[in-house]
């Protein structure tokens, strides 16, 4: 078998661009030295479009589960209630981090592979005058489900005065975000998804009206106060020592999405769902989402007559490309392929190619060929440069 | 589109693997150090098996070109009679390499896209005694065609004392090759094709009979004088400047070749032809070359009824896939795709269903599918780890 090459699948950590491999090798700079200003300097108005926002964005040295924290101690006080809707493993971890703190945590059980209906929301809100804030995850990483964050938003904006703070972990920088204009309060991401980079960087951005509420709140811990990250922000610098490679890497990756543009990252990524979603279609191998509750940077599949661990062995063994199992109680029983951040038409093809052959070393038959050509007619289809 | 991504499918250059990258990305050491020494000395015995020599095999920093013509000036001299048997454009390199230094050329002019025939060898050299040298191809890169070297050496042999040396630029390390057994005098490869590299390196390897001729030439030439190499190669070190970054990298590329194992990775590569190969004729499209006298590591195509070069674009344009048009008299007739080095049969179906999106977008029309099936079948019938 050919040595050193592997093909990444998973829904994150992503695939990194060349272009970034070579810029976090640089030789290491000081980390408040004017060459880290700059790099600081350049990278907030290209990051501000991804979120949606004319706020400065605060970046930690941590991973995805630090953002989410990060904006629960800031946000949100012991004793206060909350509402996290829960429609997957991601949706639980915010109930784990808010129980850590001593928050009251009402929860919105969701079925997983489905997406969370706002009018529930709204209803739950009216009945609970009493809740502070609003938990949601934007892509539900565990089923392959994006939630309608907008309508959400708007939802909860038009019965309660309650924060909405969103996971947006799995798809943002693949799907839109617009935090101003749709009423988000607190949208948190890590750097290994759909921005393409090594995990290591957890990003914050946050309305006015969560920086107020995260002021007045006097216990906002230390490594995950974002006031002293936004204070420093103001002065190109960071409050502790910055991940700087990562730094350095982020602003090549954010130039990327600015050459391609990012209606054009989002109109690829959508044709990448189609693709994966039509392969499977044609080989009636059951997905778990619906078309219209799906995320168009991960797709999980639940087959009905095959082993999905098997099958994920054999992506392994023959090809060392690794998809993804499933989580909780659906482990065992899915599995998911990310789509997402550096990952083109080109590697969807190949995706779909390598699981054909192991579908058929799974002893699944199926037509050779056939997942393949239904996402080849959505290219031709649908593709565009 | 999606930036940054470039998939690289001509017959060489070729994809460099990600350990062989980060091996060549080291700071520089001297090229008299001890370091330099270590290096040379490592990498000599993972050298030879891929010639099939236990002789030194020499590496000079030039490119494959630089190698024929180390081979034209050290072991002919202006006035000697030689022999080159043309199948493509690379034969006739040898052609013009030879007639710049005032050397008597016959050709043995094949019709591209055939293996010449040992036997016309053989009866050429019996009606011309004073040919000193035979000059052979052995994957003529033009064409796709794998000469047969081991009959054309016990063809020469068993009727002549003629010198027999052979360009393996673009299959070397993708093929077996055994100067030592098979009785061939020097062979010479670049570092750009089935090495795995970027071009830079040149290798000679040379039997012991040509060894003496070249000592009794007294017209050398200066860069290219062998003797040099070899006499300083016995104390671990080059008469000129080495290409250090590049002996970093061909010393991980050879331990990675050795991991793989050289019979696995000839297997590879005729996994990767036979898996090309099915999937046009699935689709009725005309090869240039016979099963016959294909060569395990690129293949050439010749459409009936689709403009290649229209075709050629609109892979570089969706893709950025890069695949080679045809050289000399073939220009516009043919389209090459590379299959050797660093290249799996997941690169293969990757290519495959490209290709067939290509061909749509070309106006031939085909089934969708088809071609990346018979790709498939010969993997699932043929394919081992």
């Amino acid at each position: 078998m050919l040595a050193d090459q592997t093909i990444l699948r998973i829904p994150g950590p992503t695939p990194i661009p060349p272009s970034v491999e070579r810029a976090m090798n640089i030789p290491m700079v000081g980390h408040r030295s004017s060459e880290t200003s700059d790099l600081i300097r350049a990278i907030q108005p290209k990051l501000q479009p991804i979120f949606g926002t004319k706020q400065d964005v605060v970046i930690l040295a941590g991973s995805g589960t630090a953002a989410l924290e990060a904006a629960v101690v800031n946000a949100v006080r012991p004793l206060d209630e909350v509402l996290v809707i829960v429609t997957g493993a991601f949706g639980a971890r915010f109930v784990d981090i808010c129980e850590a703190y001593g928050i009251r945590v009402h929860q919105l059980q969701v079925e997983w592979g489905k997406a969370v209906d706002p009018k529930e929301v709204t209803h739950f809100l009216e009945q609970h005058k009493e809740i502070s804030t609003v938990f949601a995850t934007y892509c539900e990483t565990s089923t392959g489900v994006l939630n309608p964050i907008d309508e959400l938003a708007k939802g909860i904006r038009s019965v309660s005065d309650a924060l909405f703070i969103v996971d947006g972990v799995s798809c943002v920088g693949g799907v839109p975000a617009k935090l101003d204009d749709w009423g988000i309060d607190i949208l948190v991401t890590g750097s290994q998804k759909a921005l393409m980079l090594p995990a290591g960087l957890a990003f914050v951005a946050m309305s006015e009206r969560a920086f107020e509420r995260i002021q007045a709140n006097p216990n906002r811990g230390f490594y995950f106060d974002l006031i002293k990250y936004r204070t420093n922000l103001e002065k190109n610098t960071t409050p502790f020592t910055p991940a700087l490679s990562l730094l350095f890497g982020l602003n090549q990756a954010l130039d990327l999405l600015e050459k391609e543009g990012l209606e054009n990252v989002y109109r690829r990524h959508s044709l990448l769902m189609e693709m994966t979603r039509a392969a499977f279609k044609a080989h009636h191998i059951p997905l778990l989402t619906s078309d219209q509750d799906a995320s168009p940077t991960v797709t999980a599949i639940r087959p009905a007559d095959f082993d999905a661990e098997e099958f994920r062995k054999v992506l392994k063994n023959d090809f060392r490309m690794s998809i993804a199992g499933g989580q909780g109680h659906l482990k065992g029983e899915i599995f998911r392929i990310g789509h997402m951040g550096y990952c083109s038409p080109a590697d969807v093809i190949q995706t779909i190619g390598l699981v054909e052959i192991a579908l058929m070393k799974t002893g699944k038959q199926i037509e050779l060929g056939k997942g393949v050509a239904a996402a080849q007619q959505i290219y031709l289809e649908r593709g565009t440069k």
